[in-house]
């Protein structure tokens, strides 16, 4: 550690390169490669394994301040990923470790400890710390036990249902004892829906007219409506919501790239008509649920009662062209970037 | 009581003659005159003081289920009203006895007391159990305190301020501590609100041109938006929102007269950026808050805290120009029709 003689560590990165308008392309983020020096004491050098591309980073990509600060630009973008240790020196982390942080988006980083959580790969493959396990996990079960406060026999409608958060979302639903009812973009995923995420009913909204009569046909009122997307979804569970129904607003991905103030729902009056609650949230003022999370989830992992599906992709250069997937809906669950160790690039 | 030579009762009622289409007119209602029997064993006879008209009832007046059946075409139209016992044969209520029930928009009824509230006339003006310790003051208080949640120190905005809600949540969000601001649709309204309703800041929002910026103009931001009537003044309050702030809705009077789908609020993604909370509600839900609020409420009316004003129309044949002139903010305050003893037709 720290000898003259161990080579030069360089990082490849994705960095920012000017602001998206509209639908982001390719040419809005950069490959540069940056050398790093070798870890001091106290630091560890991490390798990252798998990184994260997730929709709510679109909102990082513009200039308007939000509940976290824009993304710099000329600078790695930031998000979650899963790593191993590969120097230490005389951190609390060990070379080989395993750890989960928000530096994603780049290769290598040097870390003092902060912010990096050591992960178990006994409990599921080390990926799922980005997906079933970790923040979309998390999202999904606060999003809807905590605001949705299910009870057992009510009907949840949920959007993007197959996607990493709406899939969870559907599948503690169905634990807790609810009629589940999900909408996709595409027949494979409304079939993975029905045959692996067990849920009652699901439609390929792309090929649907009437979005509100495709909700009233599959369900007799919705007591619990996770929005991933906003637009058409939410006013259509709007006309079907039951009276005193809760909309647990978790997404707009129908309007991240939109330039122009979209439409907003029309029958909000609808809300007060059935005195329904609609409540916008962000994950991380949840954190304090964290534990009991992990708790519940892994024992429902080793139970078999979670299924999810990931879409991955090779090489950190193929990182902005699977985030630009998540707007176009080619991925089928969780969207990863395979990095490091084993990447075919 | 039931001797033969007592006349017979003439009664004159508004019927609903046909369902409005857009702004309701006085075409859309009848005045008709109707024999009334004599009370029976158990009944009384009531004349009609004072009866309310309300925005709500609007909805009431369109075909489409709602959380109330609609009123029937043919029929006289139901809403709050105070009156007093002119016959009595044994009932638990004696002639004179004052009493509240939903059987306005006519002159005179007979009930078997089902459904009929005596009234204490000490605290405050008979009318007052129509206004400010009546429904719409219930309103307003389950509306600010249980859905609002207010907090000493914060900012409540309410549009719709000087109405009979609206001058009510002002109230009581100043006795709890709160700062308030208020928009109202006359300048003379917007007096009132700052001379005696003692609000912080108050607009006259026909004159604004920039909703939002007024709103931001006297806001530091906004923690509690009570929103009577919808439309720009919700988008203006989303803009303004605290994180984590409450958007109560009780009404949207902007949107009972549209006869095409309104837009709705464009930037409602604001709710999950900010993480707000939006609840409608109808008072009906929280009778059992009743109690609470009128041993509030008569406290703060006798400790002289609470202001309110009313606009009164004389006569049977009044009611539905004052309905009418819900519409067009013909009114200050509370919007009454007085009948019987006493009114000038």
């Amino acid at each position: 550690m720290g000898e003259s003689n161990v080579s030069q560590i360089l990082s490849r990165e994705i960095r920012l390169k000017q602001r998206p308008v509209g639908v982001p392309k390719e040419g809005d983020f950069e490959l540069v490669t940056v050398p790093l020096r070798e870890p001091r004491e106290g630091e560890v050098l991490v390798q990252n394994i798998f990184m994260s591309v997730d929709p709510y980073m679109r909102g990082r990509m513009s200039e308007r301040e939000s509940y976290i600060p824009p993304f710099p630009l000329g600078k790695a973008l930031e998000g979650g990923c899963v790593g191993h240790v590969v120097r230490s020196v005389g951190g609390r982390f060990r070379e080989g470790d395993l750890v989960l942080s928000m530096l994603g988006w780049r290769e290598y980083y040097l870390s003092d400890g902060t912010g990096l959580i050591g992960i178990d790969p006994s409990l599921a493959p080390i990926q799922t710390y980005l997906g079933t396990l970790g923040m979309p996990g998390l999202t999904a079960y606060v999003g809807l036990l905590d605001l949705g406060q299910p009870q057992d026999g009510d009907t949840v409608f949920v959007s993007a249902a197959s996607g990493a958060v709406g899939a969870i979302v559907c599948q503690i639903a169905k634990i807790k004892g609810c009629r589940v009812v999900g909408s996709a973009g595409s027949d494979a995923k409304v079939t993975w829906l029905l045959e692996e995420a067990g849920v009652d009913a699901a439609f390929n909204y792309k090929k649907v007219g009437d979005l509100s009569a495709e909700v009233a046909k599959h369900c007799e009122g919705v007591d619990i409506y996770f929005d991933n997307v906003g637009g058409p979804h939410l006013v259509a569970a709007l006309d079907q919501m039951k009276p005193c129904g809760r909309v647990v607003l978790c997404g707009m991905i129908s309007q991240y790239n939109i330039t122009r103030p979209p439409r907003g729902p029309g029958n909000l009056i609808l809300a007060i008509i059935k005195r329904l609650t609609l409540r916008g949230f962000i994950v991380t003022d949840h954190l304090h649920r964290q534990q009991d999370f992990l708790s519940d989830m892994s024992r429902w992992i080793a139970e078999g009662r979670i299924a999810w599906k990931e879409t991955i992709v090779e090489g950190i250069g193929s990182a902005p062209r699977a985030f630009l997937g998540l707007f176009s809906g080619d991925n089928v669950g969780k969207m990863l970037v395979k990095l490091g160790p084993g990447a075919r690039e």
